[in-house]
């Protein structure tokens, strides 16, 4: 039964380091909330940052690999996040993800206490989310009494109504009562998409402040924006390979 | 009269200097507010901040070591806080309190300023405090005339009831129209409590905003949360006595 | 056809580098949002930021070079900004403007996706902008459809009625659903006054808490105020050209 | 008529400095706004920010020296800040004043360009502040046609009857459409009550919405804490000349 685990593609856990350090310096988590991971389909591992271990001293030999298959730790002396079957469930739901990152953001972390989608008000959320980051109903005791992380990313999957490109065009979503998980084709696009989230939480409020009533914005301007970014006929960015993007 | 004065046990006063800097970088407090104490119970002594001292001067040989029993200094050249009398009341009606943390950060203030508790919004709460972060009566003129400060504490020993458990349980209270105090087993979890209590007023206020009449999250979800982090079924975190949590 | 490309005047590269590395550094975006641009007329090019290159790694070479009359890149290896069209359309219609700024900061943003002007209410706002910063109507399906970022820069364009005169005055204006778009007679000055919409957008949003029917301060305070700064009888600041205004 | 000019005492030059970079290290203002006088009585003298200047780049070369009592500069090579008349006024009216400081900061702008005195809501306010910071009327076009700095300070001094010992009891006001003073018998301390005001009226924001009709705290509360930290019984701080309180 014990197969010989697989080598990681090069890169993914310096990937998802990098991706876990940034999550402090973008303001997203306080002390050692949140926590990021990046998959190598491949391979059927996902690495990911240990459970409660202080942003400052993190270090590529804590983080923790898992198989993707059966939730098994394949290496790391740390246990790994509390949060990683929620990321397992994703994963397994989603062939598209590549990373799966999760907050405890502010504004995000809001929309997701009160129960609310964070709607497209405007081209900063429909660059990015094709629609509303939607929110799940409250898990029911039965969700909550076993396998609880991985029901939270089960109750995200039935919101998507487990469709990959939906997925893939809405590239997050807000857990009742709890906060945002993002994802995306890797740790590092799943973090911006953190961001983002954060970001545009942050602006909806005060949008609902100053016009409580306004309908949303024209959808032939925000599906100008979404595809001048996505698809066929994107044409923003530059392709560089060399260059990562900053959080 | 004069017994000698026992020795403190190794690191608490680095601890208590540690935890007192990280006050202004967690944007806690301006200026010179907002102090941080940690008891060596064996002793009978706790070590707290100076009053008045700016936080980027400030050094090991500033703290000032109390005596739990009297409130006398035994140690340091400096005037302690004008809040140790605060932090003593703390410690001498809960034994299971080994720091305590006070702050004037901006939301939890206006909590207190609006004598209102901050109830349990969702996880980012219930994963630290077991019930919502009461808030005191205000303070009698009787309170004000004489012990000032030693009634404050009183007025939180009061609210919880002098029950060390709740205490355990929820570390931290507002003081009407003062601000919080929190506390932990250690002076650096007392500070850490701080941050959280920050946090969770400042995501309330949101979520009042987009929710004003939203229900509570459900019981399960959030005892879940407290006790995956709490008690002995726990599973948050890893063993790891060389890491501190930065602040 | 292909008339050799003029050279650019000195420093305007290094201006517009700088002035775009005061976007992140000053709050006004995350990622890799935002650009700013400058242009040198006698030449007919402007110099703008690249396409979706990170804050931290831009470099003098990486900016791209247009020209005024058709949008050709004329010198650069990367793709311009999206935005380079809407820059391009506020460059030919206004004499007068010298650098373009275009943010995604919060308040501002909030403001242009409730389709709201940003109104006068102090002085820190009539020091800079001489009446509200104004809102375009929501583009059309058919503006959106072609050459919408020029299409964006004209709605702003009309908004102003092309009016040179009051493009210098208010240097500034909010797309419907997007966001800021602000000038002025250099790159850097364009980028100061995207700072200015930015801080005098949060404290509106403060004012219209503390007092929603308000009425807006006397004409004649504001008057002062714009006039103490700017015209034949201005008075604020000292001559000393080899100082820069940081951000 | 020229008599020679008094020597400053010494230290003065370097604290006016460094309360100004305090400026924009805490927050206060963007850009080159706001400023910090100090004076010496003796010398009838008081030292200011020159106009316009960078903060980054502001040396103690730059500060311009100013005549009590009638505004002449009798000392450095740049025009002061144009709201040098303001200060003059002030320390004109009142004896105790030692230092000034005028800044932009957001919550404290919005207060005063909503016409509303920030009240007195809890402890954090009453430390340093014996009564809400109040806000003066609109000025007149009179008061604005000539000499209007000058009757700017003269609107704080007339709001105030003149009287000093009020002024050092509540060391800053609002300027009605404009923004926060603030002074102390010193630069620095004026600084410090301006780090308050901000903090104070942020604070009281959140107050307002979370208790819109909530009574102020017992005066008897405000009280103890004012006269802790004032006055013959005050029992905060440490006397330690050394020691500047960094912001």
């Amino acid at each position: 039964m014990t197969a010989p685990v697989p080598a990681l593609r090069d890169g993914l856990r310096q990937e998802v380091l990098e991706a876990n350090l940034a999550i402090p310096r973008a303001g997203l988590a306080a002390l050692t909330w949140g926590n990021v991971s990046g998959i190598d389909r491949e391979a059927g591992l996902f690495v990911i940052k240990p459970s409660g271990v202080p942003y400052d001293s993190l270090t590529l030999e804590d983080l923790v690999t898992v198989r993707l298959s059966d939730g098994e730790i394949v290496h790391g002396r740390l246990r790994p996040s509390t949060d990683t079957e929620t990321h397992r469930s994703l994963y397994r739901a989603f062939p598209s993800v590549g990373g799966v990152t999760h907050t405890h953001s502010t504004h995000a972390v809001a929309f997701a206490q009160a129960r609310r989608e964070i709607p497209v008000l405007g081209t900063t959320h429909a660059d990015t989310f094709n629609g509303p980051v939607p929110c799940t109903p409250d898990l029911t005791p039965q969700q909550c009494a076993t396998d609880y992380e991985y029901n939270t990313g089960q109750a995200i999957v039935d919101l998507l109504n487990s469709d990959d490109t939906r997925a893939a065009e809405v590239p997050g979503a807000l857990v009742a009562g709890h906060g945002p998980f993002t994802w995306g084709p890797t740790a590092r696009k799943s973090l911006e998409h953190a961001v983002i989230c954060e970001a545009v939480a942050d602006i909806a409020l005060h949008t609902f402040a100053l016009a409580p009533t306004s309908p949303p914005p024209p959808q032939h301007l925000l599906d100008r924006h979404y595809t001048r970014k996505h698809g066929p006929d994107a044409y923003y960015g530059n392709p560089d390979p060399g260059r990562t993007t900053p959080v």
